[in-house]
């Protein structure tokens, strides 16, 4: 059961048995500004999880998903431009996901609704639905084991590097590979910061066992981190597994789903984290890390506003150990709190202890030097823990924000 | 009952009957940053409603307010220190909000809780009580009938300018003055965008009334403005009413509250114009009104998540009419929503019909050179209505907020 540290280092995208993956140029973003349609595709029937956004404005390819993974039926892959985020269109945006799915069914002569799609870019301007059904041959002659690669470079819109992880683990005495790519929080062009992963996997498991596995490996890691506060139309992870592992299937409760719950969760952080050190304008990568919460959900509550305040993103920027905005974020947080009670250390320097400063500002101003901020916050009320990631709120945010869109 | 239009320009500090106030330098500031110690008196037993901040975390003069304010005695006034905001310093910190009240209750032989206290600045550094002590003298020597003025320079931290506003109107036969003065976002060197406001009225009103009135007036100003999302430790609204206008008793319900209220809400509504209009590194004003929302509260949750929305404020500092952001904005707002209804106009364009494009794009971006934006959103489900002022997202903002505090 352990992990095989060999192939456990990050970035390094290791082939997953049964999927292959492409990534081409469709004429969706404008020229010369990289590819923009990608797809990833199992051999074989797949079992499928998802997670999406929680925003209640949904993007028409969002909204197609959750009803074919809601049926539980089998997915053979998935199909993702980049350069337009198909929301706001009404009954046309959907119209155009269904048409870009059944693209790549028609051309592989699959059932329809075994394709799932994805979208992310600009909102409410046309959308070219043609030049994708025009690409959907050139897109799966480009499909190689290897591929996904170059898809996880298609789906990227101003993300500044391609966003991929690896792990493979021993599950019931058989190698199980889990491969992800994502896009994170680049938006120039688009509108919101959209963040899309896919994960792919031969492990042999069902439905609601997969499922269980994504919330978990999800919460932990695309759930804890924000760039903005701003939650995008179009979010949405999903997770493939063909089964083509051989391993016996994991049930839940058994030591292997803890593996392969490892190697989902290891890989989920790793995206999540390379979305949160490509934050717009962000020049730190910060941690923010609540312990002593009375429970696990205060203790996440805390951590997000903390992570989320302007006050405390900026004071990072800065390089200032201003504990104070830390604790009136805590103030707000909505969670029960003693403020005498309050330890706050920053890179491990003790910069209030019980609620009261400990002189140490120096020390604290030195130590937030570094390009990697951690936060800890003791609240000393209970057993609840969290960590957030987040960046700071730089010139460079306010740059690329406000840039006009033409 | 009408208001008395000559009386009601902006910025103009009415002298209301027997209130003194004062403001001078006490030593807290350094030197050649201003004045720091304000005094505002009631030459009678004044009747005082407040308001005081959400946030767990309370400063030592909010805790010691709130008891005073709730025992429900009479009040002689409140003394105002800027500099420090004495808050984190656990007993101590009670103790010297004790201290400075009883510096001007003693001087004046006062009853121990008849005088009120804040304060505004740095938190976490010593804070000089002696300072204070010394200062009551000076400070109470200095009290005129147009000392409020100078009181609102004395409570400035890094505010660009002094906010004041005053009206008078015909209550119950008899002219009634309020006038106040405010304090807002500026934070270079303090830790939260704390946010003070001061009123007096000569009204004739027993607390009840005087609670409901300023509840309301509190509720379409001050709680109606955000610049970042923080609440801050300290934030206080104090209104006191020394009934020497010999207008009759002003009971709710009767024309007479009507016209009081009226003028306690435009006093209270100009002071939080101001805050926002000195937000930090604002360069314009934007005003978001959310209307056709299901309840009044939707409505309200619906603005304020708009207003506080990093994409929408950086968008409307670039001049971009990218409306989308405000779409996003609207379904993570936890309100009814149905995105196919939803209409928006900025500063008269409509860039958003039932939730598509109207192609007016480039009216849009014209119309929004304009230093002050008014965004309208029509949910179409209902009645409920709502406002909420705040600031664009700029470089000035991560500047002064990014810059370490010594």
């Amino acid at each position: 059961m352990a992990e095989d540290a060999k192939y456990r280092r990050a970035g390094r995208l290791l082939i997953v048995p049964g999927f292959r993956a492409s990534g081409i140029y469709a004429g969706i973003k404008k020229p010369g500004k990289g590819k923009d349609l990608a797809l990833i595709l199992s051999d074989v029937p797949a079992v499928v999880a998802g997670v999406f956004t929680t925003n209640k404005v949904k993007a028409a390819p969002v909204v197609l998903d959750m009803e074919r993974v809601k049926k539980g039926a089998h997915a053979r892959g998935v199909v993702v431009n980049s350069g337009n985020a198909n929301v706001s269109r009404g009954k046309t945006g959907y119209r155009d996901a269904l048409r870009m799915a059944s693209s790549i069914e028609k051309a592989l002569k699959l059932k329809t609704g075994q394709m799932l799609v994805a979208s992310t870019g600009v909102i409410g301007v046309p959308f070219s639905i043609e030049k994708i059904e025009a690409a959907a041959h050139p897109l799966i002659a480009g499909l190689s084991p290897g591929g996904l690669a170059e898809a996880a470079r298609a789906i990227m819109t101003t993300d500044a590097f391609p966003k991929t992880a690896s792990m493979r683990v021993n599950v019931n005495g058989a190698l199980v590979t889990v491969s992800g790519i994502a896009k994170g929080a680049g938006m120039i062009c688009p509108d919101m910061a959209t963040m899309l992963a896919f994960i792919v996997t031969d492990a042999d498991i069902r439905r609601p066992a997969l499922s269980m596995a994504l919330k978990t490996a999800v919460s932990g890691s695309f759930n804890s981190i924000t760039v903005d506060n701003d939650t995008s139309t179009n979010d949405t992870v999903l997770v493939f597994a063909n089964g083509l592992s051989n391993c016996n299937e994991i049930r839940s409760g058994t030591p292997g789903y803890g593996a392969f719950l490892k190697a989902l969760s290891s890989v989920s952080m790793e995206l999540a984290r390379l979305i949160v050190k490509d934050g717009e304008g962000a020049t730190r990568f910060i941690e923010i890390e609540v312990k002593g919460a009375r429970t696990g959900s205060d203790a996440k509550k805390a951590a997000r506003t903390i992570a989320e305040s302007m006050l405390v993103k900026t004071a990072f920027f800065g390089g200032d150990p201003n504990w104070g905005r830390i604790m009136a974020a805590l103030g707000r947080a909505g969670v029960k709190l003693n403020q005498e009670k309050v330890d706050i250390t920053l890179n491990n320097v003790v910069v209030a202890e019980r609620g009261i400063d400990t002189g140490r500002e120096r020390q604290a101003a030195k130590a937030l030097k570094s390009k990697e901020v951690k936060a800890r916050i003791d609240l000393h009320l209970g057993k609840g823990g969290a960590r957030v990631w987040t960046t700071d709120l730089t010139y460079g945010y306010v740059k690329i924000n406000s840039a006009y869109r033409t």
